[in-house]
């Protein structure tokens, strides 16, 4: 799906990568570790936007304030903070997400609502605005077509991996670059769970245009990966295309269109998977794929129950070729299937068919399972219909991290 | 609701509580680690039995046998065995829960289609029916008044300690007797999760008013507790009634058989909590409480998704007054809601008002927390409307004793 990939350092594969964009990364106070927690990226000219959303009712008031600035399409920057999620303080939350909007705008010469904020950290705490302030300014003077990992490690809470992604495509006779960071680790689940996910692009083309290739890109990789099934009140994905490759300008969904939707969704896909990789006290990915399926719809809720099931996670921890805990959790997902009919696999290692055991190599099922590429693979045997999803096992770690998350 | 509670010796606290029920747990070897295995309970005379079945798809070979075998909503025996669920191994698994039906019924004189059977432990290895026929022989052989315990005990797997719950009311001026047990602790979740539970009684009633009096008890009790969300394939709750007390007999909805239910519900509600209690790696329980729901759905969607996020479970093991957590869960439940009316408890703690933070005493919430009785009660101010759960803690012992289950 990606093309034309050219190595460069790592400086220049994530958003500051392509064309006209900078960023820099700042250590503010918010985190009392002393570590980067203010992240601010600059768009030279205007640039369309598309985004998506948490679904949860309850939304945190920076991204609110983001929802609302971006209603007309365009923006210029956008400023995230780590370390405080800016969510259930009531007006006061609204009131300084509006101030770090206004400040940032007023350092980068533009208008208040050309700028996106976005917050993420522990909830129902007030923003220690004074540092903040400080910190905005810092980092407006720290601006730099550099920048780009620095905002990446800003981003991140409780990450032990900083996440970014690039890719080349050649779109209208024009090399065009996306770049992309990303942060999330507990909290993911489909529909931008505690995530932040923000995607640049030099790329031509509208905002309308713009918000369908994030759709599709992000259903087969954000909204298909999970690490504890609980989403959160601030998390968004983010693409800015500031039109600076010079390409003509995509306006329909032809041939130009589905190249830049495959790079787009190639991004998301690399950085889904990072997400999922660092998922807390993860260990190991692992791949639940669904086949047969008598709809969409079933496909999808087994592969998600399958991916979600804890006793499936500790199996796949403990590498333990527990195939009754797969059949038992699509047996609860609420997908229509016949039991009889279902075939299961521990990447090549058959286990059970026509719903029933048979005999298998330990040996092999237990190289799958401490290998790198851990794929379960079920078949209904009741229609046409596949989906997937990614997850990652669950380990003790993951109890230790979030029994005291906020201390 | 529990009245004329007499204290007993706990071999009297059982199923084999009330008059005209014998039972036995014995060792027969389907355990590798030489515990009990097998358990046999009879009642005297033909009982009335009412069940209540997993709702997986996948359902086990003796589950079905049992289902088949209640049609008649009569029975004289039940015999289950731990440490293998007889599930998924085909054809096989059938003919093995008819052999130990026939076996049991040509031990106790009786007709096969009057034994019920159940069978909890493993998926997807066939029984090791050598040591099964033996064991039966040896559980019918030791048949006693006093059995109940030994019962209880043969029906465990990675349950810590053994449940069981007695009342007694009056009814049609006779002295009624109830007496329960129940096995599980993971997997557990509403429609009878990997959980077995037993009551017997000697209450007269049909077997048509049985099963509406164990709906409406497992509706607020079996119902309402969440372990690790999973379900599984070869759980049910069974009743028998065999009429031995000699009341004039039940027949129809009226002040004795509210009587009747309220007694079944506080076994019930005993066995429940029981299980919550003793949740794989569990080290307290807490109760999730919504008040001021929009609809009856609502109220159990917000509860459901509080007492299942694994962020509030870890944040409750660690003592974690981390209330954005669970606003973040309710705003997930898929319950309508106006996030702006959120009300959010610690026990008496206030800690969020109006969906937004309130300063609290960290001390006086730790203290709750610490406490015997955690309750999380979260009034959406939305309309009249509540329901509750009991959850449990989520610590690192949940991944140790599920990453190696089958080993």
């Amino acid at each position: 799906m990606l093309r034309g990939e050219i190595p460069m350092g790592d400086n220049h594969r994530g958003v500051t990568a392509p064309k006209g964009y900078t960023a820099s990364g700042v250590a503010c106070g918010i985190k009392k570790n002393g570590k980067k927690d203010l992240a601010l990226l600059v768009s030279e000219k205007p640039a369309a936007v598309a985004g998506m959303f948490t679904k949860n009712r309850v939304k945190g008031h920076s991204l609110k304030l983001t929802m609302e600035n971006m209603k007309n399409g365009s923006a210029r920057a956008l400023l995230i903070n780590s370390g405080n999620a800016n969510a259930c303080i009531g007006s006061r939350g609204d009131q300084d997400a509006r101030e770090i909007a206004a400040l940032t705008a007023s350092l980068l010469c533009c208008d208040p609502g050309d700028v996106l904020v976005g917050s993420t950290g522990v909830i129902g705490i007030p923003m220690d605005m004074t540092v903040v302030r400080e910190g905005i300014r810092v980092a407006a003077a720290s601006l730099s077509a550099e920048g780009g990992q620095d905002a990446a490690q800003a981003i991140m809470t409780t990450d032990l991996s900083m996440k970014e992604a690039f890719a080349q495509v050649v779109l209208q006779d024009k090399t065009v670059t996306l770049g992309g960071m990303a942060k999330g680790s507990g909290m993911i689940h489909p529909d931008m769970a505690t995530m932040i996910a923000v995607i640049t692009t030099d790329a031509k083309i509208p905002h309308g245009l713009l918000h369908l290739a994030l759709e599709e890109a992000v259903h087969s990789t954000f909204n298909r990966i999970t690490v504890d099934g609980d989403t959160s009140v601030c998390d968004m994905i983010l693409v800015f295309a500031n039109g600076m490759a010079e390409n003509k300008g995509l306006s329909e969904e032809d041939a130009e269109y589905l190249k830049f939707r495959d790079a787009l969704t190639g991004i998301c896909a690399r950085l889904s998977t990072a997400v999922a990789k660092d998922g807390e006290g993860a260990t190991k990915v692992f791949r639940v794929q669904i086949h047969g399926a008598a709809s969409a719809e079933d496909a999808r809720k087994a592969a998600m129950s399958v991916a979600c099931s804890p006793l499936v996670k500790t199996a796949v921890h403990g590498a333990d070729a527990n195939w009754g805990r797969i059949l038992t959790a699509v047996g609860y997902s609420g997908a229509e299937f016949d039991p009889g009919q279902v075939e299961i696999r521990l990447g090549p290692v058959l286990c059970c068919q026509s719903g029933a055991a048979v005999p298998f190599s330990e040996e092999e099922a237990l190289k799958v399972l401490l290998g790198p590429d851990i794929e379960i693979i079920v078949d209904l045997h009741g229609g046409k219909f596949s989906d997937h999803y990614l997850s990652c096992d669950f380990s003790e770690d993951y109890v230790k991290i979030n029994g005291s998350y906020r201390s």
